[in-house]
């Protein structure tokens, strides 16, 4: 079963070495702890050089190489760029811009979602590839195409087109049913057949926004239709060999509850900026994320840089130690392992200045040296592979919501999105030391004690009353600006916002009030000034407790943020984007009776019940002497008596018994 | 006959709703003085569902409805956006950019203005509705399409390209003509045949000016004739129902002059950005403009926002008296009255966000409080309807120097553009308190004291002609930098600029001299230093008065403002674009004997030749004594004698006799 | 033979104007001191206005006007610009981007460099033009086509893709060796045939660098073929007719040492904007290259304008003085004269606004009087003309290795670019004084104190070694940082940087470390701090001297800039990119002996052996009392007793012995 231990390797690309390297690459791996590596991930051309013709032979060698050499083999099924020869047999596979562009092969990953030419040739290879290698000892895990969605999120060709059209059939039936739910009597858009509905291409002003939320669903399903139907050869040829496909953390254009739900384990690759001061933020949310996305599973960090990655337009290093302590901060909040993008410097290709494992310098390195590091510590701290973490809060995300409110056009304020909504709570409740689950909106909400809605500009009603039963029954609930404003269809809920949430807040949105860029407005709570950016609101409260009201402004006086209770739950509003959500998430956790601990250090609890284990970081230049419970360091083997000293980007895992972590946790309930 | 009453109203989309809804329509637009609603506008592809077949059954009773509550019919030829059945039928309508890009159907108004199916499809429509409404006594006006030109202002199709020709052939006869027009000879374009001219798609370098400009000519006539085309069917079919289309204010690619022409009514649709605290300054401009384009008849707003729009990056809302103040600027500057878009607020589509008459929210909001007040003020000030307004200066405006000075490459300076010279005249003018009009270069401008060309970078050798015997018959001409350069053809006029204008203005230009971006030149005004930005000039003064001379930099010493005196007349040029042209202006009022009003108080007067209503506005926000003539306040009731308290936003409207009108305007002629 | 003067004039365009202007033309250029006009650029349309018909009848009526005015003529070739019928007939001919839009006519010199339809046309045209010409007493020079690359440097049409694929299989024989070569087993590109390879048009993510590469070498060569196209038939019907193409500065696309190497005189198209205070720095920078590029023979300004352009966004004029002070500038750097775009201001076309030496105003403008000064000053200093320059110092500048490193994808920085790397260094020995030549990496580097290559990051391991056996023969060799990355296929080298030149310089790069925009890092050099930017490196000194380390930052105390001296020679490397490489140089030239003279007056010394021309160039603002040899100024007649006095923007040429001017150079060796 997987996962049995804690991962550590890479990316592995022998294909591109002569065989005599190979057993370098062995005994150095060895030497650094490395146990698994991917493989195949582009060698489809490789492979099958031409049509039907397939040459395994080398890589018969390298993974009995590798198993020799007592490391595992994360397969890809080499699907993710199609070979120079089916381009050339068959054009159309190229994708299309919205622009009509057709994009050209020289990259990578360069193919028609919709293509049932590209489609049937890259399950054919995968059903070569499952029979052959399924039963390898060394195959630990199946590896499906590369970042789905990477470069090609959607394509514009009419093959595609048709393909929306049948999924547009598939989903109304009927075309009056389609015009009703795109409102197409808004600018003349009534169609007579779903045959005459374009993909959205290029137009001469804004799209239909129900058109462009039902094109960005499809865009999303076309190629998890690629997944299932590889998921689905594999399952029938391999069935107990997991599969994955590594998640780009938090991704737009992808639906990733519904991806992952294809999945046995959940991977992910980050690349959080070392340029970044706040990267670390971004990667705790996203681990979260990945964690959620795999139902509290352990999932995997599939891969990360050593170092510099090379696609941005400048590329800085990781200064030492930066490295291991994200991979440790992905470990705390649930990974089973931590590898990397790539092992061996290449020595050609788009990816030359990408950072490896073994930098082109060699062994002597400082890269190497951390790498060595870092592979020896895992496999000491092998016994928190498989343990669980336990969260108290939860954040709502829904992809339909995402595409609907980043819809980039007839919005009230583009500076309005899913990432601005979402930054400033999850920051406020990180620097709490809230550990987050996120959730959709039709989740089971009872075991948390706080939920939070960022933003929910799309909700659907039936969700609305889940929520409402949430809060009935004790839950607290805070619900971000612009929230309610648009049912599934993407059509505006009857009375304004927030529609189907306006008895549960008490509250009704005259009007949005988006500031214009690098404006603010200042907000009374409690005497303690709050600040707004982005978006504020003409609100009325008739029916919950006006807890901050705007002060000075046009809106002076108005109410701000709002809470209304409901038997032992209460739902907040809070109409505008703070700058800093904490003091809105310090009264609603004193509310809900969550203890938050804001040292600056970040604290996950991974648990199997019984022993728990707190992983304590410090992403700060200065050391810092942090509470931690009575235990053992699993790392330096150091006991804690109630604090550990942690050095500038120091790490500690002290292992104690599972009641001392609900202590740690504050949880009293 | 157009107008009889002020007209209060909106777009109303009853087609959007369940007929249950219109009932509650018509009697909250009753409440809030709802006279005049526009129909019809994208109905098109409800109206005729395929091609020739027509369902009028539900705008027959929307009709119908309307008249029986007394509110009349602006009724769209909904002619703005092909149904989806004629795109999918003939996608050769669907327009292209200069690019090469076919835009797609899925926002509104993509048709391709040079295709004959679009028209011939266009012109049924008209004539159905033209026979069937054309004597329905609800019908007041006849709204042809909408907005020429949003979106689409061109087509490089070879269709319009085709037209493109033939338009060409019809200007020149023969192509040696054009290639003297076009001074193909430059690099090497010299044409054998019009066959050979493409339209001026993306190209590897410059384009040819005259190519350029006659392609801009020729794209505002492609939407003339569509426009010439409803026009004839319903001057045929309904003569005595008056046509307008509605305009975007002052628009760069149309000819609006040529456009006005043909209509009845001028109408427009004004959207000020409320985040831009200068927007009632070119709210102003606009207005002024739609008073003379219509020949100084009166005009109608005929859209405008009560709060936010939806389309721009970040919308701003109005705030609380914004919306009746711009209306009265309106008013003040001749429109018969205001209507808005839209009525009520939408459940779907591209516009869910822009604000509405009736909100979402309901009639409790602050919108339509204020809708409500103003509807109800407006039928307490009817007999203003009709009035007129006489302007003593006039601000020269041609199309043809528009396209030639804004051409965007091969200009000295790509911020010499039309609205940057307009802006500090208008602006200081209206600072002055003096009223425009805007005039053509060829008009007669006898009646005007002063009259100003910022700029005539492209002046015809006849219409110099024209103000030279204008200033030799007293008048006071103005001349803004880099004017008379090339002539209709867009070629230098001979021995430099001014050209034409050069015994009038008895100057010579050595050499343009534009400013490096941010870099600013002074200029010594008796005394007083005077900025300029973005341009400035090696001035040569053989015959005229030095009243300003560069002063430091490299132009010291040269001489920068001029007058010469012609008899009682005189012509002044100014070489260079300054900051704030107050001081200029000053000198130039004083020597046409125009008092300016500087208080801070827009001051506009309308007039029926005996009664006069002077209307007081004041944007700023604090409350101001304003000096008023004696008269009574046609809004409030209270009487002036000779000064009127304004609150901040605050508006009144002073009828007194015309003799006290004239005074006031300083008008001592 | 040529040249046998200095040359005075510019383009001319008889072809746009009337013959009876052509009189008053020849008779302002001899009163201006013009000797030498470039005709017929652009007139393929007139001279064929339809295929296979010409008309010469006036450009002989103007060849023999010129002569018999004793001006001589530069022929130009004609092709620049196909006639708007052969792009009617083929509309192939039009070039294509990498979006795929086909770029229509109506501009200049749009056509496929890869077309055999519009190479067949244009040297049918050629031959005409030297079978008529190619004998007449005027024709001085012949110029061949128009700025190859302005415009259209590459077009990925599929005759052009045709084309690179040819190019490939000529390069590389077998599609296994370009698989190799281009490391296709990256990615998944493994070809199975050359017909596979497309031209790397837009594709979804980062191209092969070794793709983009080639395809940058590919699309100089097309160029290339098209002027060897045009020469080869010029030297077989015309070989004592010398000729050239102009070329465009220091100009990316191109590889100019090939173009060269196919010219008898080199050519240049000189616009410094003066806008930029630093523009002469550049100026002198492109001088010195096409005084490289043709292997020291005096070169010639082909084209500058007398003020300003008018393609710049903003066009600012040059104030007095200027297009002397550059002209002269040009001329110390081997100029054998200045000519001008264009001679008199055009009356229509796309350069309506560039200045020209007779502008539209006419004689009693400053212009036209600046430019006879200077025609009848360059009359009198005939006597430089074909004298040459010598050099002391080198730097390495390598077209292979300019788009190695400008790919703008895949690479750790797009700040990290050629003329980034260049800047500083070239600016340093400027300021210092030291005259510089470019040379190719596989130059004999021998005759030069001191080589250095600002970025080497392309690097062949045959040049390593020829530079190895320069410094091991006594030369010192500075290196610039980011150098000895790949070799010429754009492979890795071995062991990382820098390669070939790791045992040369004794360090090893760990880690490139670029740093974040704006950002900044401070190297101490001998107690003094150096700061870089854009670039530093995480660097071993394993067998170097280490002159500077990084201090504070990530990198504290790691080598910065380090020396290994190799007997009498040494190699330097600067592992950073100074924002000031004055310390640098500094250090280094007083390591090879090289004096400095940085007293802010620009030096270059032209020689015949046994008289020398020291030109003296005040830049500044301000006089200075310049160091000069004992000798006469040519210009002034002034003798100089080891000074000079230069007013602001002035000039002195003193001609004194050869020994002298070897002394002034610091010339010790």
């Amino acid at each position: 079963m997987w996962p049995d231990s804690l991962a550590f390797g890479g990316d592995y690309n022998p294909d591109q070495w002569p065989e005599d390297v190979w057993n370098e690459d062995i005994s150095l791996m060895r030497a650094a702890g490395v146990n698994l590596v991917t493989i195949g991930v582009f060698a489809w051309s490789i492979i099958e050089p031409e049509a039907g013709r397939y040459d395994f032979s080398w890589l018969d060698r390298v993974i009995d190489t590798l198993h020799a050499g007592g490391i595992g083999v994360d397969l890809a099924t080499a699907t993710a760029t199609p070979p120079p020869w089916l381009i050339a047999g068959h054009p159309e596979i190229k994708p299309v811009t919205a622009d009509g562009v057709r994009l050209e092969f020289g990259s990578r990953q360069g193919y028609c979602p919709s293509s049932p030419i590209f489609r049937d040739h890259a399950v054919a290879l995968v059903r070569e590839l499952a029979d052959r290698y399924g039963t390898h000892p060394a195959v630990r895990l199946w590896h499906i195409s590369n970042e789905y969605g990477d470069h090609i999120t959607e394509c514009f060709c009419d093959v595609s087109q048709e393909h929306f059209r049948r999924w547009l059939a598939e989903r109304y039936g009927t075309v009056g049913a389609l015009n009703d739910a795109w409102g197409t009597r808004h600018w003349g858009q009534v169609y007579g057949s779903i045959d005459q509905i374009p993909a959205p291409r290029r137009m001469p002003g804004p799209a239909n926004p129900s058109h462009l939320l039902d094109w960005r669903r499809f865009s999303s399903d076309a190629l998890l239709e690629l997944l299932r139907a590889e998921t689905s050869v594999l399952r029938d040829v391999t069935p107990n060999v997991p599969v994955t496909t590594n998640f780009m953390s938090m991704f737009y254009s992808l639906d990733y509850w519904r991806f992952a739900a294809e999945l046995d384990v959940v991977t992910d690759d980050a690349y959080p900026d070392p340029a970044d001061p706040h990267a670390h933020l971004d990667a705790a949310r996203n681990y979260d994320l990945m964690r959620s996305l795999g139902r509290r599973k352990p999932w995997l960090l599939l891969e990360q840089a050593p170092s510099a990655v090379s696609w941005r337009p400048i590329n800085v290093p990781k200064r030492p130690g930066i490295m291991r302590l994200g991979s440790y901060q992905a470990i705390a909040r649930g990974s089973d392992g931590a590898l990397f993008f790539q092992w061996r410097a290449p020595r050609f290709g788009s990816e030359l200045h990408h950072s490896t494992m073994l930098p082109a310098a060699g062994t002597e390195t400082r890269i190497f040296r951390e790498i060595t590091v870092l592979g020896t510590e895992l496999a000491a701290i092998d016994e928190v592979a498989g343990t669980r973490i336990t969260a108290d809060a939860a954040i709502i995300l829904d992809w339909d919501n995402w595409w609907a409110l980043d819809a980039d056009e007839s919005m009230p304020s583009v500076l309005m999105r899913w990432r601005a909504a979402l930054q400033p709570f999850y920051r406020a409740l990180y620097h709490a030391g809230v550990t987050i689950d996120f959730v959709r909106p039709d989740d089971d909400l009872a075991e948390y004690r706080l939920v939070v809605a960022p933003n929910s500009y799309l909700l659907r009603e039936a969700d609305a009353n889940r929520w409402n039963a949430y809060v009935a029954a004790g839950g607290t609930l805070l619900v971000g600006p612009f929230s309610g404003v648009v049912n599934g269809d993407a059509h505006a809920h009857c009375g304004g916002a927030p529609g189907p949430l306006a008895d549960l807040l008490g509250v009704r949105v005259d009007e949005a009030w988006p500031l214009a860029e690098n404006a603010s407005a200042a907000i009374d709570i409690a005497g303690s000034v709050d600040t707004a950016t982005i978006w504020t609101e003409w609100l009325r409260a008739a029916d919950a407790d006006v807890v901050g009201a705007y002060t000075g402004g046009v809106l002076d006086g108005l109410p701000a943020l709002t809470r209304k209770k409901h038997g032992a739950g209460s739902a907040w509003y809070v109409s505008y984007l703070p700058v800093d959500a904490g003091p809105v998430c310090d009264l609603v956790l004193a509310a809900c009776g969550i203890v938050p601990a804001p040292d600056g250090i970040e604290r996950v609890e991974r648990s199997d019940g019984t022993t728990s284990y707190l992983f304590l970081l410090n992403h700060g230049d200065t050391a810092v002497d942090a509470a931690a419970p009575v235990g053992e360091d699993l790392i330096t083997g150091a006991v804690s008596a109630g604090q550990l000293r942690l050095p500038p980007r120091g790490v500690a895992i002290v292992r104690h018994g599972a009641a001392a972590a609900a202590a740690t946790r504050g949880d009293n309930r």
